[in-house]
């Protein structure tokens, strides 16, 4: 697919929501809101973005891709950590703005750049976040 | 809290992955990406956004708010349909630009306005969606 990934557009809210046909609503900037979660417990990973491109590539090689709102490019993820992402499933929300991918974790089983097993590593306690 | 509602800034890239100080980044838009899953099955139910506003009445009521885009205005999950998302766990990310909520769904347990459990109930299948 390439950088000529494309999808259609479906403007009425009982296709989008109701239909078969995937066409993802990208943001002004061209991105969607993307959650994976492990196929196997259920823990949310990380919450990443993609364009048309890193969904079109997404979906072709069965690998997570995002795009990298920092370097402003196609990342794909685990190319240098190892920390690739099987996809078992790939959903859509009702309004077809989100995507939420169920993966298989490769490499050390990481998520995060930081090391952690996933991003969300910490929790809000009475204001203040503790690692757990 | 109300209109008021404000979160300490964090620069340095150290205190924000390790420090203790909940620190959010919204976006230019003021707002910061909200996944909401099942506190016991782990099932991904909604994923919306909050603004500084509707962060602070989550962390100050348990229950879940976010700020709906379509409307442009707060929005206390449940208020009108009774699917109030009492808040089990609150999580950030690494870079603090997504929370991660663990709910109990009250009223009829659905999450979504299409009467679905969960907003995500279709699967992409061979570029098809799929409910499922």
């Amino acid at each position: 697919m390439g950088r000529m990934t494309s999808f259609p557009t479906v403007r009425s809210a009982e296709a989008l929501e109701q239909g078969n046909t995937l066409a993802p609503r990208f943001d002004a900037n061209g991105l969607i809101a993307a959650v994976a979660t492990h196929a196997e417990t259920g823990e949310v990973l990380v919450l990443a973005w993609m364009n048309a491109e890193a969904l079109g590539k997404t979906l072709e090689t069965g690998e997570a891709h995002y795009f990298s709102r920092s370097r402003n490019e196609l990342w794909h993820k685990g190319a240098t950590s190892g920390q690739v992402q099987v996809i078992e499933e790939l959903r859509v929300d009702c309004d077809q703005d989100a995507v939420w991918l169920k993966v298989w974790p490769q490499g050390d089983g990481g998520a995060c750049h930081t090391g952690a097993r996933s991003c969300f590593y910490r929790v809000v306690e009475g204001g203040k976040l503790v690692r757990k």
